[in-house]
């Protein structure tokens, strides 16, 4: 049976030492987030992940979810007594605003809580998370009867909430969308349809489903531009903003996946169901994107979250099993074998997955103080600044993290030999849980178009122009120092590349389309290893400006795994610049009927 | 449901055009293998596959094994009267020795249906590959009396064949072996131990199991110079030479895996089984060589197998799905939406997955033809000399192709999005199917170590120095041929790339034998994108020098796929290098208790 511990100490370690957290004191939630106060949560939350979460992540994906006659949906069992402890803990609305319940803490709190969530148990932590975008969207989009209505239910935790977008013929393309809402004299709608791939779409952890869902009015124009958003709620509040009678929504099947088996999957069926809208009509998808990319982020942390548990798990299991000699002789010449860590290629593994997760869990931290910056700051200059790094990073932090994540997880499942393969160990659910993260929320062939193809053009390059300013002005500025230099020299060559590939594709894209289209996802690679290689950058430099820690073991330990990502990881930046500037001639070359 | 369509155009390509089989027609057998006979026997066996083992795939998954209280095990349904019509074709014994009712035809040839049929259904064909494998290993090593009794049976598929090597405490380390065997006046020998992850274990495919046993003789010396290997029979042969009286050895259990659920997985109690010494006491290893080197093709067969089954259905929904538009406009006006084949993201997976798929097809041709000169030769420089070819190539057969070959099932599920990931559709079980490819018969780590401390350096480096003069040769031959140019020329890079990490493993490894362990993944990838390149260099020969097909579509096609791989996979060989030569230090910079 796998196990886990939250990671608390790294985090605090780049809370504190790496992006000092103080600094933005002045931001609203910060001035409550005192050293004690963050390490107080960090710790309760962890408590959390490990004894009442994790516990249930194996009996989730043994039993899955159970449908109904009915059509409602039963969770794997002790899920719901797991949830209401989660939610009763306050850990909904951590971040959320007060106004509604909520703690109004740093974003970037609740955000390593996600990464602790998902580690533990990422099928159980999907219905929290889901929960965290529907009250992110609202309080955006909501008038202020729907926010009064149900944040501090959302909040609470009591109610939960999903997001409704996929349908049998469009996923990526929701210009397609074919689900009709009809105006009431009311002023509510009749929504009619079916949705596909609907995470939490039913089950039996809270009172009610807040479900928003994207539809087309009657008569509205084709495409994109005739989408609005709705919140349907399961159970219609009464006056007294209870749940009250059912609505026309209901699960028609749930879907027999891969892995995520704890969380239920749902075609969700909306029969002449009420719904109300959210934000403007025809405008759904800027109000479903405030949901999407949270929830981008939060999966971009699922590819963190699997790749942290499973290395722990790996690197147990490479501890305690024997096989083998150490081939510099002997480790423990009294046993019959020495445990498999001694194993160079058993390191290899181990050192790439965990220095990936190290600068990783830097990106998400980076990431999520922009989000706090640019939603809380007073300062326009600092907010847009940061809403400009917090789009450019989103698209990376989910394509990268997750497809690098995966193949980590992969990677540790190896360390087991064939046990790996087998279900009790746990490794294979670890693979199977993980693989989803690179698809939902996005493709991350759909990321790494947003990227190329969105972001990075998005005001005359504004944002990729002051990232690469960065950059490349830390590199610049260590590139002397004895100790750093190793950090700097390549990450200045990565950042090389990453330029080169972006005048490439300044080149190259605007004559064809789809130049940009071949280079996207090598592009978007070759950003995430440079952006990790910077977080490398930045840890080594916190731990080399404390002699002690510098000089401790554990400090030892951090400077030799950047120094191992240096080595091992960046030169890879040169492969992807190979292949985008390869062009899209030989791609493009055969007949669809040819494949 | 996927569909599968056995590529035997390609391997003919292969087979004529590229490797020339007709040149080798003085080897026993392949006199009798016409141009004519070739083909007929591989649409022969790429009907069986498509018709009758693919149709049962999913059910396989599905059902899986299930284990009486007896300990008999049952197939999935379907599996029985498919494996009688497949021994009752003859592909059991396509290769085998005609002395004992083989057809005696090329192994070339074998190989390539084994192929299909992993494509087709890999936990189907394990049965069979299980089978030749102990063919092979008692051809080799048994006395005339055991292939007597146990060759004309397993070569009909009468009986079915197991290799049992790994027990709970020891998987690669096989000096730990704990199973015994106990001499007995008879000659006999007395089996007792546990055997763990043994395919094929128990059936109801056939009459009779016939066990090769790996066990320490009572007495016999410790580490792996005290194994001896043993036949043991489920039902042990009276004197007619039918299966008589039930030995000391069941299935105990049925293992819960990943994947592969139709092969029957199972821990083996050997109590007290009647045995036959199989070669020479506490030789064990090297005669259970002879079946884990062919395995080791086998299992690298499936990586490609897979890779071919997943592409071909990716590339199918990729033409139907409709989403989106092209970049550089609408490709199909009339239509909501276009077909997803027209975005460069979706090319790019295909291409690679395609290019791959092609390149190890041929590196597989190729391995198996030096194993074809090496067994049926009678010119002893050529026979040593594929011998060499055959040892190099087993291991980067094995590591590379199944590593590349799970990394594509993975693009290909890639492609069908959200659909990818729910069973129905298949794509997931390809995925789990293909994982333990990577695993069993050594983990690729194991292979990768295999070939650079025990293969590199076998006879003064004379395998590694042959191949490297043919690639140089060959790339130095086409340097300014305009045609092949593009392939000559990435071919020489990555083999200057191969040559240094070479010279590097050979300067620093035998100081510091961390060194070799800490390169040898890179090293085999890198040896193995030069290996795959040097395939997509003789097929673009091939095509180039008939004009014809030079100029037609499926000649253009190949020359783009051939570009498309040498421009965007070549170039790893450069970030391999890199990595072999970062070293070890900060590999080894951890003391275990830090990971």
């Amino acid at each position: 049976m796998p196990s886990y511990r939250a990671p608390v100490d790294h985090t605090l370690f780049l809370l504190r030492d790496v992006f000092r957290m103080e600094r933005h004191a002045g931001l609203r939630g910060f001035a409550d987030a005192t050293p004690d106060v963050v390490e107080a949560i960090l710790r309760e939350g962890a408590r959390l992940c490990e004894e009442v979460l994790q516990p249930l992540n194996r009996v989730g994906d043994l039993q899955g979810c159970r449908r109904g006659e009915d059509g409602s949906v039963r969770t794997p069992d002790g899920f719901a007594d797991a949830y209401r402890e989660y939610a009763r803990g306050g850990w909904m609305g951590l971040s959320a605003d007060p106004a509604f319940g909520g703690q109004g803490l740093p974003f970037v709190l609740s955000t390593m809580m996600n990464e602790y969530t998902a580690s533990a148990n990422v099928s159980l932590g999907m219905y929290a998370g889901l929960t965290m975008g529907t009250i992110a969207a609202l309080a955006r989009h909501g008038d202020e009867a729907q926010k009064r209505l149900y944040l501090p239910k959302l909040v609470a935790g009591e109610w939960s909430g999903t997001m409704n977008l996929t349908e049998p013929h469009c996923g990526t393309d929701l210009g397609l969308i074919r689900t009709r809402a009809t105006p009431q004299t009311d002023g509510s709608y009749r929504i009619t349809g079916t949705k596909i791939f609907i995470s939490a779409g039913d089950h039996d952890l809270a009172d009610n489903i807040v479900h928003l869902v994207l539809a087309r009015i009657d008569g509205g124009p084709e495409g994109t531009r005739g989408i609005s958003l709705f919140v349907v709620p399961k159970f219609v509040p009464g006056p007294d903003g209870e749940p009250g009678a059912r609505n026309g929504v209901s699960c028609g099947a749930l879907e027999h996946k891969m892995g995520i088996h704890g969380n239920a999957t749902c075609v969700m069926n909306y029969d002449d169901a009420t719904g109300w809208l959210v934000g403007e009509a025809n405008r759904g998808l800027n109000a479903m994107f405030v949901m999407m990319n949270e929830a981008r982020l939060v999966v971009g942390i699922q590819g963190l979250a699997l790749s942290e548990v499973a290395y722990q798990n790996a690197a147990a299991y490479a501890r305690e099993r024997r096989q083998g000699r150490a081939p510099t002789g002997p480790a423990e010449p009294d046993k019959a074998a020495d445990p498999i860590i001694v194993h160079p290629d058993v390191r290899r593994a181990l050192m790439g997955i965990r220095s990936f997760n190290e600068a990783a869990r830097a990106l998400v931290v980076w990431t999520a103080l922009q989000s706090d910056v640019a939603h809380r700051s007073d300062d326009a200059v600092q907010a847009r600044d940061a809403q400009d790094r917090l789009g450019l990073l989103t698209p990376v932090v989910k394509g990268v993290l997750t497809d690098m994540g995966f193949d980590n997880v992969v990677a540790a499942q190896q360390v087991f030999g064939g046990h790996g393969y087998i279900a009790e160990w746990g490794m294979e659910q670890f693979v199977r849980d993980a693989r989803i993260a690179m698809i939902y929320e996005g493709t991350n062939g759909v990321q790494a178009l947003d990227l190329v193809a969105r972001k990075l053009p998005k005001d005359g390059g504004r944002a990729a122009m002051a990232f690469f300013a960065e950059l490349s002005g830390w590199a610049k500025a260590h590139a002397v120092d004895e100790g750093l230099k190793p950090f700097a020299a390549p990450l200045a060559a990565g950042l090389d590349h990453l330029q080169q590939a972006t005048l490439w594709l300044m080149r190259n894209a605007p004559a064809n389309p789809d130049e940009a289209g071949a280079a996207a996802t090598d592009y978007m690679h070759l950003f995430g290893r440079v952006a990790l290689g910077y977080m490398w950058g930045l840890m080594a430099q916190a731990t080399l400006a404390d002699p002690e820690l510098a000089a401790s073991p554990e400090g030892q330990a951090r400077l030799a795994l950047g120094r191992f990502f240096m080595e091992r990881v960046m030169p890879e930046t040169a492969l992807r610049l190979a292949r985008v500037a390869a062009g899209s001639r030989a791609t493009m070359a055969l007949r669809p009927e040819q494949f």
